[in-house]
């Protein structure tokens, strides 16, 4: 989120405690946060942490080595890819835009996640109801909702978060929710649950690495029968090489991260 | 967005003079916009607005036919796909979710946007900067900026937008953007101006259809010596049947709508 | 096949009785058959079959319209998807392809085919296993046996197959066939007969639109105990434009055809 | 190539100085070749070259270790990949299985193979023509001409291929060939020989890794003006984890090999 003071200095320039990206190329992109004392090493050269207070963002710096480099400002994906504590499988960028567009949100919305894992979907959600909206993530694991809170401090945004310790099959606290997003192994177990939180009309997504999954949760999307026709779909991101002369796609891409199923509640009598 | 005011009884029923989601299966989706007197026709009956207003999102309708349908609160998605004029190839919800994410969007952020076309993309850059950005949309076309200035306000999204009927080769009046989607077909003619736009580190997305335009393109990046190392990647949506007991990819799929090419802005000495 | 005298005039020269494909353009491709006194007739002009005969293979011609045009020779490809009748669902030749390659089919081999259909497949089946080869085709349903043998004779690849009128999961006349291609949609009925009609070590693959099915079969040949790992592919084609200037993949493609099951017989005490 | 003499018992078992595949699950898959005191040994146990002969394909042999494994005879795929020596890149069995046909190859044709490399396709090419017919093989670079002589003479497929030493640009001796199988790495260069030693009519493919050279090709084939309408397509094989109750496609796919360029000689006159 952009600070409500634009007289922040920091915006444009390097300051003490921000995090900084260090760009080499496209293989070394570092985080650092920046502090004075402090040097930044890799293995084409080191540059002093004090060296870098002051450059506006975008500048080209030069490491020991004499290779040039440039700091940047992070992105949230440049954040939450690098700098997060990750000890689960997280949703990538291709499938998180997708869910933003398809979950239909916008600041002021008030979000379900269940299953917040590492948090990193968590910081999407919440930057994209900020500053006005909230995300309630339930998270069965006392350790992952702990390193998800603390991943989302150093970033933030976890004013816009309420992350809660609880088996949501058990239950959901909050009502009349604008949306849902589900990563569970058995969200099977809890379509009920969700659909008591959401408003009428409301979209949820589940993510789900397996057909047999998709299936399982699919049944029981139709037995429910208070949702409207699932859609199922999945995204392939295909990354090209790009040097000059010799435009080809990569020889090696991520075939499957997992199927995103979407539908919306309706009443049903 | 949200509209401030929560005690907005239209957020929940449905009201006079609001676009509303008649679902009545997947294939039939219609937005309609509520006026008392009218009628809703499709090939699967009628239904009268006035037995519409006042019900619930969500709420399961007869049509004359008998046939079940669902009134919804339109998504986004849905407006822009439904209501919107569309004299322009436009990009999908596929390809705008993953911009939102690389343009590292967030409210309170200023975009410039080249080649608005139908407004399809600045409705959802609109979205993910309000209430606090603005999108500032060049177009050359005098009947493409009006259409999509009538699209946007249609949605009440126009107030976050200013559209200016501009060659945006000629330069654009901003400085410090945060970020810049340019969707044209000569990009190679722009990457200087949209360069001076921006603040330093800036991420930039440029929507090209074709390889050739992909090769001038990035030559021309390399050439201006001033971007980082350009990631160029294509998305690929793939949907699946649902049926139960018959789950499959879908037999057609669309295969292409463009590549993706995303860089930042450094400064150069 | 290619004739075995090679002083057949007709290998290269327009004959009467045989298949011609007029090319005018890449969608306008008709395969014909020459016959004294008749005329081919398209909405870019007709000309008489008498005016080809005699003409060189790859001879350019002109209609009517002063459209030019080419006699090409037809590729089995061809004449499979276009002459042949086809009252079923058809394998694809990206598909085709890969089960060449994965049976491991050359001349000389004997191979079972569960499911003939409209023959297309055996087509193939029966080209890479001639001249010494030979297909084994068990199809329960006699109005697609009749097709298929009337579509493969009019190739002449009928006296390599031997079409039986049958259910194939009542057993398998033959014995140490070399592989096995079964197209049906109940596979996991068949695995047994299969099982024995192969020699040990022997390919097979089944071809199988939906997942359910290809969950289904994976347990029973899991459950049989007796093929290695199966291995499971699906094979996607994209097409480009190859307009210059505007090179990109086409708008729409085929998303899917179906799966395809590898698995290898072997001999378990 | 399926031996003459049906009566030959190396079909069936295991003899000295034939290759064998040995299985012990989908990753440890190795090819021997059998000698009378030699030793199979990988991590999962050893077995003696003596113990395996005069078993039946498809066999279940125990490890020192108590693993089971597998000897089957190895397929055309199998040899290739796994005793072939590889100095250069090769073309995958999806894209040779789509080559063979579209090239509509059979027993007796003749086909010409410009860029040689390994012999990879060389292999393929030449068992799809056996045992009628012939390849003839253009290669530039003595060594790689050498080492694919010598990797088909192990497999006994370099008695249908004739392999030349010759920059193919120079000209192709031969006249009247069925197709062409094209991997070079300038093949714009040779579009006139290769025109040259084709019937009218014949199909040939050009196998591009970049999209530069894709370009390329096609520009001088629009230019040579003797060529039907390119074809350009890509295939993309997704291959799918097996274990039940947890289907789904691999995490990481090769995404990219190569565009296969598909065009028919035309005389123009």
């Amino acid at each position: 989120m952009k600070n409500d003071t634009s007289t922040d200095l920091c915006e444009d320039v390097v300051c003490e405690e921000r995090y900084v990206l260090i760009y080499i190329d496209e293989r070394r992109r570092y985080i650092i946060k920046i502090r004075r004392g402090e040097r930044f090493s890799s293995d084409k050269g080191y540059i002093d942490h004090d060296d870098l207070i002051g450059l506006s963002y975008g500048s080209q710096i030069k490491l020991s080595s004499g290779v040039k480099a440039y700091v940047l400002k992070p992105s949230l994906e440049d954040l939450v890819y690098k700098i997060f504590r990750r000890p689960t499988q997280v949703l990538y960028p291709k499938d998180l835009g997708l869910i933003l567009v398809m979950l239909d949100l916008s600041s002021g919305k008030r979000v379900l996640e269940a299953g917040v894992g590492s948090g990193v979907a968590t910081a999407f959600l919440a930057r994209a109801v900020a500053p006005n909206g909230r995300v309630y993530g339930y998270e069965i694991r006392e350790d992952f909702a702990e390193t998800a809170l603390n991943n989302l401090s150093k970033i933030g945004l976890d004013r816009y978060v309420e992350i809660k310790i609880r088996d949501v099959s058990k239950g959901v606290d909050e009502k009349d929710l604008d949306a849902a997003l589900i990563d569970l192994s058995n969200p099977w177990d809890v379509t009920e649950v969700v659909y008591e939180a959401l408003r009428p009309g409301a979209p949820v997504i589940f993510f789900l690495p397996t057909i047999n999954q998709v299936e399982k949760l699919l049944n029981k999307l139709y037995l429910d029968n208070k949702w409207i026709l699932p859609k199922l779909v999945e995204l392939l991101e295909r990354e090209y090489e790009t040097k000059i002369g010799a435009l080809r796609p990569k020889t090696v891409m991520i075939s499957h991260t997992g199927y995103l199923i979407y539908t919306r509640k309706i009443l049903n009598r």
